[in-house]
C-alpha cells in the first residue's frame, strides 16, 4: 500500500455554532476530520487552524496509529487553546506518512440535524504544465 | 471508454448509528457505496474495513457487472464479519477494473433526515496533464 | 480560460424517490446536474444512464451556451426514455467543450429535506507514474 | 507553504432561495465561500458570475489577508450588482495567490435547514506525480 495517501490536507470552511440541541454526544453540533493511516507505522501530524482576523494557531499534535482510522472532532482540540465557537477558521494538515481525510460538520442547533460532508482537498505541489 | 475510473478508492469517516427511524429501507440510517463500472467485464473488488482499536477486517468481496452500476450498504456486508453500529471505520476498495465510486450518509436517527455525499477519494499514484 | 474544465464527468450515485413533499418545483425531490460552460463556443453534451440490471439508456443530449450556466434535473431527461424513481442509477457526462459539473440530491420525501451535493469526479484519462 | 493551494476554482451550481427561516445570519439560506490563503502576501481575487440566460457578471473583487480565512456570503456581493435570489448561477474564482476553497449551500426555506458542501473544483491544469 505504498504511497496511497497523501502529507497535506486542507479544510477551508470550519464554523461551529453556539447552539446544539440532541443526544450527546453523537447529536451535538461538532466539526470532525476523519483520519485513514494506512500505512504500517504511526502518522505525527500537526493541525494549523487560521482564522479571519487573527494569527494562526497550533500546532495542534495527533497521532494515528498503522492500520488504524481517527475521527477527531474539532472541538476537542484544546492544546494549545481551544478553537471559539461562532468563528470562522480553515485547518491544514500535516502528516509525516500519507493519510487521507473527510471533513464532516453537524450543526444541530435548530431542533434537527443539518450535514455536509467531503473529502478534503489535497494541498500536495502540483507542477504546471504550461 | 478505456482507462475511465480508477482502481483504489479510499472512505475516511464512515459511522452508522445505532438509532434509525422512517420508512424501510430508503429511510433506514445507513452508509453506502455508489459504484460505476463502466468497462465491458465483470469488476471484481475488494473492501477492508479499518477501525480506531482494532486490526483491520476483509477483505469483504462485491463484483460489478460490466456496464452496470450498484448501490452497497455497508450495513448489508456480512461476510466475512458484520460492521458494529457506533463504531468509527473507514474504508479502502480496491477493484481489478477501474471504476468511479461516492459515499453517501444518510442518518434517521433523529426523526429526520441528515445526508451527505461525496466522491470517494481516487487514491491510486496518477501523472495528470490535463 | 482555454483549457478550464474537463470533457468527462461521472455521477455514481443516482438515485431519486417515490415521494415528495414540498412547493414545487424547488422544493421537490430531484437529482440535479449543475453545469458551467466557461468557452465562447456552444457545448454539446451527451449523458448515458446505467442501471444495476440492464442495459445503459441514452444518450441524453443537452446543450449549454458559451459562457453560461445550466442546471439540468434527471427527472426532465425523457428522450430516449425517463429514468424511474426508486432506482438505483449512474450517469456519465461527455462534452465536446471543457465544462464543469456539480451533482445535487435533494430528497422531500419525509417532509423535510435532505440535501448533499458534490463536485462530480473527471473522468478524463490519466497515465500511471509507475 | 511556498505552492500549496490553487489559483482558479469553480463553483457550478449556484442557487439562493426566496425564502429563508431562522435566526439572522448564521441559519438564514445563503451559499458561502471559504477561502483560505496559507500564503504570506494578501490574496487579491476576482469572481465571475455566469448566469444561465444572460451575459456574466462581475469582476466582483475580494481580498483575502495572508495566513488568514475569509467565508464570503454570495448574498453579499452587491458590487457591481447583487446576485438575484431564485437564480441559478455559477462562479469561477481566480486569484493572484494559491488559495484554496470550498463552498457551502444552506436552505432554510422550509423550516429546517438543509446545507450541503463540497471541495470547490480547482480548475488549474496541471501535472502531478504523488
Amino acid at each position: 500500500m505504498k504511497g496511497m495517501g497523501r502529507n497535506t490536507w486542507v479544510v477551508p470552511g470550519g464554523w461551529m455554532p453556539l447552539a446544539t440541541t440532541g443526544r450527546e454526544p453523537e447529536f451535538t453540533s461538532h466539526d470532525k476530520l476523519s483520519i485513514l493511516n494506512p500505512s504500517v507505522g504511526n502518522a505525527r501530524l500537526e493541525i494549523t487552524i487560521y482564522y479571519s482576523s487573527r494569527e494562526p494557531a497550533g500546532p495542534y499534535r495527533i497521532s494515528v496509529p498503522g492500520r488504524r482510522c481517527r475521527q477527531v472532532r474539532f472541538n476537542d482540540l484544546v492544546d494549545p487553546e481551544a478553537i471559539p465557537l461562532d468563528t470562522e477558521y480553515a485547518a491544514v494538515i500535516r502528516s509525516d506518512l500519507p493519510v487521507i481525510i473527510q471533513f464532516t460538520q453537524l450543526n444541530s442547533g435548530q431542533a434537527f440535524n443539518a450535514v455536509m460532508g467531503t473529502i478534503a482537498f489535497p494541498a500536495d505541489q502540483f507542477l504546471s504544465c504550461t
